[in-house]
């Protein structure tokens, strides 16, 4: 917990050139008890001449680094999350890091709480989900206050900050060409997606596929439903809209109703993609209501591998994010960041596994 | 962020009765920074004619209280401690408090550094999930140096901490009872529990009837085979040891492998137990390859309830713990601590729910 950093005076020198005690200084840069305005006045002028900025020396005064790396998730319920942290913690602890969590519940303003929490702990940096992907003004000050960043799942347009994300688009393509490829020309998606027209979804494909939008700076449900309307491009088979179900709000009784809904009506789909496994465990027990089987009368392909798709029926296909491989990868572009060694910043993205299990097979005739 | 305690000195009053600046009585206190022995003695006599704990008085001397709970998570990974954290959040953020969360894997040595990290980011108390309920020196040093405790799921033997857990045993001895009332005589036990000869057993149950052992110091796995037994012994049924599967670490694979060897065995049960989530998912894989059927060939009820068990063939039957109630519960008692209104400490027993399903019936003739 005394870690200094190499050709840097330490607080000891600061408060020397400054001519007050250590703890003096100490007050002073860490902004907290009394001190005159003379005193403060020196001691910042002999911090400015040694370089250094003041919140740095006031963290690093009483145990240099805190060793500490904050993260924000988006919901702490999610395997995901979980999955992720798994990651994050096991490669900050070999490198004497500790982990602290917050939750954002994917609410703009609690992650901008949760932010405030963590460097208010005086984390070295923030591992974070952002939950809005425009503004997100307390991700822009932390990285202005030279707070590393490390984004997960999806970014911030235009945030100077690190990240690693998986390729959604076309790990969504390929699990819905799959579909295709075993015959099936009406294929479904549950989907967690706020409502667009199909003009607006047009024009949004027009503009991803000219290059001006970071489909990494979507609601990773987005680019999911892109690559599913890339793959019936490529099959050149027409997308029918009235086998979008859009879920506004997530929740599984929701998703559930539209399901049942899709299933029963005049147009049924003979297979379905599912955007999360929230949606697939919905789907599935949609279908286990009807008392239809799967795949027999209903093929499906979800997005996350959940363990119970392992055993479910004759198992559930899956796209498997690698969780604990996007936790550690985060991590591990933190420890560079905080040490210094790389000076730009890096934007990995991970390949996704599709999982294949018993749950896909011919339309039934 | 500078509220203070009504009707206590501050460090300014400390400081001034030893004859020292503020400061070097923080510096004294906090036990950081350096300052002879001479004065470290002034400055903790103070304190004490104050009525003061020093490391209270080291927290509160540069922001008052931070309002943060810190809190350590035996696994972050399980469904168990994501419903936990959902209650200590909603409270704690309701009372304008934040939450950090902090994992120890079932390690006492890494509950031990994160407690340490906690406190080093000077929660105002912790909530902790005790993987070691006897030494726990770590535990016993923050509740001696005044910091608010409450435990969950199980308790340290002798900590003087509140606490809120669940009857395992009598959720057990329910559950159990339900598969013997339906008519099982061969009834299975799949539960994580180091190896204990039936002497030992025995000699358990015989300390745990007389009362002097408390069932909440051990891991929970323990009371839910107690309850087990209970439930054999009220129903005039031995035990048949052959049927009680024990898995020694806590894999998935193992356990799968153990239901697997127990259902081809000559002395097959007709109905299993398991005791918790990830026991009864590993049940239900190992029955599903083996083209048994449930409840047709094998009853089973489960501790635990995940979400998929209520559309996995006709539901499983389980055992529900109020997690978010549980986390709601904790964070009540801790604010209830740090609000100092009430001095008893509370252990709070709350009950669990059985959860009908279709995964109970009568043996097969």
């Amino acid at each position: 917990m005394t870690e200094k950093r190499r050709g840097k005076a330490t607080i000891t020198e600061v408060a020397k050139l400054a001519g007050v005690s250590t703890s003096t200084a100490g007050r002073v840069l860490g902004d907290y008890g009394y001190a005159s305005e003379e005193i403060r006045l020196k001691v910042r002028r002999s911090a400015e001449r040694l370089g250094y900025r003041p919140n740095q020396i006031a963290r690093s005064m009483i145990t240099g680094r805190t060793r500490t790396i904050g993260v924000v998730a988006g919901d702490i319920q999610s395997p995901f999350y979980a999955g992720i942290m798994r990651g994050i913690s096991d490669v900050a602890r070999q490198a004497g890091f500790g982990v602290i969590l917050t939750n954002s519940d994917e609410s703009a303003e609690l992650e901008s709480e949760a932010v405030k929490l963590l460097l208010g702990k005086q984390v070295d940096g923030l591992i974070v989900a952002p939950s809005e992907m425009g503004d997100a003004a307390h991700l822009r000050r932390a990285v202005r206050d030279g707070i590393p960043v490390v984004q997960v799942d999806r970014v911030v347009k235009g945030l100077k900050a690190a990240s690693v994300t998986i390729d959604n688009r076309a790990a969504a393509r390929q699990a819905v060409a799959m579909l295709l490829a075993a015959g099936h020309r009406r294929v479904g998606i549950l989907a967690e997606l706020e409502h667009r027209s199909r003009s607006e979804i047009r024009e949004l494909m027009a503009q991803v596929r000219s290059g001006n939008t970071d489909v990494r700076a979507m609601f990773p449900t987005w680019p999911r439903f892109l690559g599913y309307l890339d793959a019936h491009e490529e099959a050149g088979i027409p997308v029918d809209f009235d086998l979008v179900a859009r879920v506004g709000t997530y929740s599984s009784a929701q998703a559930r109703r539209l399901v049942a809904e899709l299933l029963s009506g005049p147009s049924r789909p003979s297979a379905l993609f599912t955007a999360d496994g929230l949606m697939t465990a919905s789907a599935v027990a949609a279908v286990a209501d009807l008392g239809l089987s799967i795949p027999g009368e209903l093929s499906i392909i979800g997005f996350d591998d959940l363990d119970w798709m392992s055993f479910y029926g004759r198992g559930i296909t899956a796209v498997a994010q690698p969780l604990t491989e996007i936790g550690e990868t985060a991590a591990r572009l933190m420890l560079e960041m905080l040490g210094g060694g790389r000076k730009a910043l890096r934007d990995l993205v991970l390949p996704a596994a599709l999982n294949l299990r018993g749950s896909v097979e011919a339309p039934p005739r």
